[in-house]
């Protein structure tokens, strides 16, 4: 009888909490979930009574974390990501692995040679994004080469966006995730990547509008904007002296151009607070960024700001929001972000029925011998409901895959570390079909016309 | 026989260096001038025999401060602004006044109350900006409130630019004073204001194209933008329930357009080291910021990222600063930033007989019973030569008078001050005159649709 350990019973967990109960009974698990919210954890293991126990853990208490942590086999940390060392010192020092959905952090790498001799594993970055991505792409790259291939370049893109059937509003986008990350996505640091052997470096205020398009069979079109640093990349994947390294993010045509007029107006500054927010209205907020001037219609003053024309697509965006109505923006001491973010919450949030879509793309070139080759490789999976949704899914039951492979020992690698290594992406590739994540490879030959249209 | 100790004999202490110098004899002041490079402090007291002493100071050193700092009846701090604060701790420690033309930092307000114990006055922001800045604008506003009239508005715009005589470059602006806070102005933080009662916000990336045009009687167009925060100025001047405050940076006209073409690219981040920047070329660094096509010029595909038409007038600005050029950056792991300060200061520096300009222009709305009035005031300073600039003259003499106003009992207010008081702003601004830094004040009745389109 193991003992399986998940801390954090959040929207995020479903898939996992699901995977790892329905799994239980035949490889003799206990799963213990642990949640601030007691009754949360309870309603998320009512169907798994008598494999699952809900308890009440706050990682600030002292006591919840002794009495809890040493118990465990393996420990699923599911906790919002500044919490996962916590857990992770204690896991070390009794000596019982851990599996995170989230990014390595210096404190986590620190842990490295302890882990090892420990002889267990903090497997971090095993989601969707960190996660599937490291993997499909890994999968890519390695297979590429051990044909002895040379790899010229490798972009990658993630979205998470609606699936066809919910996809009804101007922005083709909804809330599936963070709202507070969309808002402020692409801030904090220069975005960077390699094209063709050049450093290239994009600004904020631009980077809406440096997006490329891509087609994807059966699913249409898409835009993505360049991620903050690719240049990382480069070790994680092995692309050393690879001239192009590009990651970006998937939206639906249209949205990048739109999104870019908060952008440009400073609506999604996140760095100081503005004035007398609480009686603020939306036409107000966003007249704030505008020009003095009450002749003229804050419409108006935006469309000449911006240089929008009046049959621009962007308006219709803009105004489906509703920034030009007089609606409270009712926040006290409120940054610009957290003021767009309460305005988008309102009309992006998904209803009942909504389904979230996944959409994944590799884009790999290599030459092969005398010939040029483009490798794409996409996913794209749909939510089942408002549960288990496509994020649920695909950031949950590969965290669970890869716990359950640790346990059954067939995951050996110890240390701290991500799943970039064949022993590790391969087995958890496989299993993830049957949970429908797969992705579709294809190959087609380029001409030196295309190639050079790069 | 009073004791001035100077602190840092740099380029911008020439002008109060001479002042206090003249009048030493006639005062029976000794001047103890202090810099951590010897040659500089004689050199700039050479014409001083016997009225001034140069020494080697240097601020981290323990000895030197305990040596030099007690022996002087008042201090002028010329050091870079970070050193003050150890200056004024002994300054306090010792009870001996201590004057700045350095803004106010919350350790040097820490040090009021002890300042005041001890009788004496630590005055700082007495230079141009801050300094002659407050002065002047201080005095139109309390001569204003005194009659009782109700302000409606108050701007304000200072530049340090070139007298028409060495304006000889498309940018109409050379560095007259510290480049790197010329490249990187505007950025680290908000820029916010009053307009008419609104609270109005620029981000950075439309500083530039936010500006306002101004007519000097005599000097002709300037255009200003906004400097970041004008709002922490509604209580420094008294201006509490004033419906509009606004201060601003003075460009000749077409200057801001052509600098945004630097933002709008990324060339003015500061905030990342750029790949492979020793053997980059000036063209090279522009082109990182342009989408990778080998088929176009870098000059073509900026036009385009930019929207700008061929004879637009920043690309003759651009051109000339050779951005296009393959010169080598020859810099070690550079920000953009610095890359940009390097280009600019080969064609932005000073020429042997070149002579700067500095310009300050208020403007103050009022009521007065029915009648509007818009009151200006404006200041031009010319520079004599490449040493008594007009930067170096507005920066130390009315330092250097506040100085002597302190030595000599007339200026008796204690603490840490800035020259907002009536008794302090009104005789420096009076001597001040005497050395050609004088206003020229206007007042015109404004027309209601004067005033509506405000």
């Amino acid at each position: 009888m193991k003992t399986i350990l998940i801390l954090g019973a959040g929207r995020s967990a479903s898939s996992l909490i699901n995977y790892l109960c329905e799994h239980a009974n035949d490889a003799s698990w206990k799963i213990l979930l642990g949640d601030y919210q007691l009754a949360l954890a309870k309603e998320k293991i009512k169907k798994y009574q008598g494999v699952a126990t809900a308890f009440q853990f706050d990682i600030n208490n002292e006591e919840h974390k002794q009495k809890y942590i040493p118990q465990a086999d393996i420990i699923v940390s599911m906790l919002p990501a500044r919490f996962h060392i916590e857990v992770a010192k204690i896991a070390v020092e009794h000596g019982i692995p851990m599996t995170t959905a989230s990014y390595i952090t210096e404190e986590m790498q620190d842990l490295n040679e302890q882990a090892k001799e420990k002889g267990i594993i903090l497997l971090n970055e095993i989601g969707l994004d960190p996660g599937i991505d490291h993997m499909s792409a890994m999968k890519m790259i390695e297979e590429v080469k051990e044909k002895g291939n040379k790899i010229e370049g490798f972009e990658s893109f993630t979205g998470g966006l609606m699936a066809p059937e919910s996809d009804n509003n101007p922005w083709n986008y909804k809330f599936t995730w963070n709202p507070r990350n969309v808002v402020i996505a692409g801030q904090g640091g220069a975005v960077r990547f390699l094209h063709n052997g050049k450093y290239k470096y994009i600004p904020y205020h631009k980077l809406f509008r440096r997006t490329e398009r891509i087609e994807i069979d059966h699913y249409g079109s898409f835009e993505g904007y360049a991620n903050r640093d690719s240049l990382k990349y480069v070790e994680k994947y092995g692309l050393e002296g690879v001239p192009t390294v590009y990651r970006g993010t998937l939206r639906r045509p249209g949205f990048c151009r739109a999104w870019n007029c908060f952008v440009m107006l400073g609506a999604t500054d996140d760095s100081y607070v503005m004035e007398d927010t609480e009686d603020m209205t939306y036409r107000e907020f966003i007249n704030s960024f505008l020009r003095y001037n009450p002749q003229d219609s804050v419409e108006l003053k935006l469309m000449q700001y911006l240089k929008l024309s009046q049959d621009d697509l962007e308006m219709d965006k803009l105004r489906w929001l509703d920034i030009f109505s007089d609606k409270k923006v009712g926040l006290k001491s409120a940054t610009p972000a957290q003021i767009l973010q309460k305005i988008l919450e309102e009309k992006w949030k998904l209803a009942k029925d909504d389904k979230d879509m996944i959409v994944m793309y590799h884009k790999l070139f290599y030459q092969s011998g005398d010939e040029n080759i483009m490798r794409t490789s996409h996913m794209v999976v749909k939510g089942k409901d408002q549960t288990f949704t496509a994020m649920s899914d695909t950031v949950g039951i590969p965290l669970a895959i890869a716990t359950k492979l640790i346990l059954e020992g067939k995951i050996t690698k110890t240390g701290t570390c991500i799943p970039v290594h064949k022993n590790i992406y391969e087995p958890v590739l496989e299993e993830l079909k049957q949970h429908g994540i797969e992705f579709v490879e294809k190959e087609v030959k380029m001409s030196p016309s295309e190639l050079s249209s790069l």
